[in-house]
C-alpha cells in the first residue's frame, strides 16, 4: 500500500479517484443524480451497522477490530462517491466545509448551541 | 475567510470540526449512530434536489450559480459528519479510501468494469 | 399461503406485523428512532437496484420475474417496518394518507401542477 | 374529509393515489427510479425527526400532539410513494407483505430470535 495517510489532501484523493473511474470509463454513467443515489445507498449500509443497536453495542463495535474495518470500509465507500461528485462537478469540498462551518458559527452561537441538541431553526421556540 | 483549498488535508478539515463541535460540547450527542443518522439525511437533502428531474435539468442545474451553491452545501454537510465520525472514532480517511481503491481494482478489473454499469458481484451472471 | 390479496385492509396487515412481532419479543428493540432507521435502510435497498442504471434497464427489470420479485420483496421490506411503526405509535395510515392528499390538492392545484415536475415551494419562482 | 379508516383497503388507496397522479400529468415523471428515490428521502424526512434525539424525547415526541402530527405526516409521505410506485408497477403489497412474512417465520425461527436484535444472518457467529 502506497503510504498516504491524513496529511494527504482532498486534491490527491480526487485525483486518484478520477483515474479509477476513468480507467473504467465510467464517466458515462457517473452524473450527479446516480452520484447522489450512490452516496444515499453507501451511507445506509453505514447506517445498517447500528440498526436495533443500542449506544454501548454500538461503542462496543468499535472495539472489535474485524467490524471496525467494515465500518470503516463503508465510511470510505461514502467518501468516494462524494469525492468523486465533487471531481466531476468541480466543487471545492474543503472550501465548502470551510464556508459551512462559518455559516454554522453563526446559527449555532455559543451562547445558545452548547450542550444543546436542537437544530438552529427549533430555537426560536425557545 | 481563512485562505484555504483542496490542497487542505484531511486532518486540518478534521481538527476543524472537531474544535466547532467541541466549543459547543456536542460529544454528548455525537455517537457512531446518530453521526450516521446525521450523514443519511444529509445524503438525502443533496438528493432530494435533483428528484423526478431529468439529466439534462440536473446538468443545468450546475450550471444556475444559486443552485451550484446549494447543492455544494448539501455536499459540506455530508462532509462535515463524516468528518466528525471519523474524527471521533479514530478512523483515518485518507487510508481507508486508499485501501477501498485497491480492493476494487481487483474486484473491478479492467477487463471486466470497463464501459459496464455493473456491480462486481452481478459479473458472474455473465 | 393464506388467500390474502389487495383487498386485505391495512388494520388487518398492522394485527399480523404485531403478532409476528410480539411473538419474537421485539417490543424492546422497536423503538420509533430504530425503525425509521429500518424503514430508510431498506428504500435503501430497493433504491440499489436502480443504481446506475437507465430508464429502459429499470423498466426491463419488472419484466424479468426473478428481479421483479426482488424488487417486490425490498418494497415489502419498507411496508413492513412502516406498518410496524404505525401500529406500535397508534398511527392511522389510511388517513394519513387521506389527509396528505388533500393538502396536497391545494398545494399541487390541477392548474400549476399539471404536466410539471416542481415542488409546490417552487412554484414562487415562475 | 371522506370517511376512511384502518379498515380501507390498499386496492382503495392505491385507486386514490393514481387518480391523483394522474390527473396532474404525472406518469412522465413517475418511473421507478424516481419514485424509489421519492420514497427514501421522505423516509429520510421521518427520521430526521429522531436525530440527536433520546429515546426518552422521541417517546415524548408521540405524546405533543403537533409533533404527533408532523411525524404522521411523514409517514403517510413514505406510504405515498410506496403505494404509487406499487400502482404504477403492478406490485401487490399486501400479497408481498404476507409472502414476506411467511420467508421472516424461517429466517427468524421463535427459538432463535425471542428477545434477540441480531439480523438473521448474524445468528451463523452464535
Amino acid at each position: 500500500m502506497i503510504n498516504m495517510d491524513e496529511k494527504t489532501s482532498i486534491s490527491e484523493l480526487k485525483e486518484k479517484v478520477k483515474k479509477f473511474c476513468e480507467a473504467r470509463d465510467w464517466d458515462q454513467f457517473h452524473n450527479a443524480k446516480d452520484l447522489a443515489i450512490a452516496i444515499i445507498t453507501e451511507s445506509s449500509e453505514l447506517l445498517e451497522h447500528f440498526r436495533f443497536k443500542s449506544e454501548k453495542e454500538v461503542d462496543e463495535m468499535f472495539k472489535n477490530p474485524k467490524k471496525r474495518d467494515e465500518i470503516s470500509e463503508e465510511m470510505a465507500d461514502v467518501f468516494y462517491f462524494l469525492l468523486r461528485l465533487a471531481q466531476k462537478y468541480d466543487v471545492d469540498l474543503a472550501s465548502e466545509l470551510i464556508k459551512k462551518l462559518e455559516k454554522n458559527e453563526k446559527r449555532y452561537s455559543l451562547e445558545k448551541a452548547r450542550g444543546n441538541n436542537k437544530k438552529y431553526d427549533e430555537y426560536k421556540n425557545d
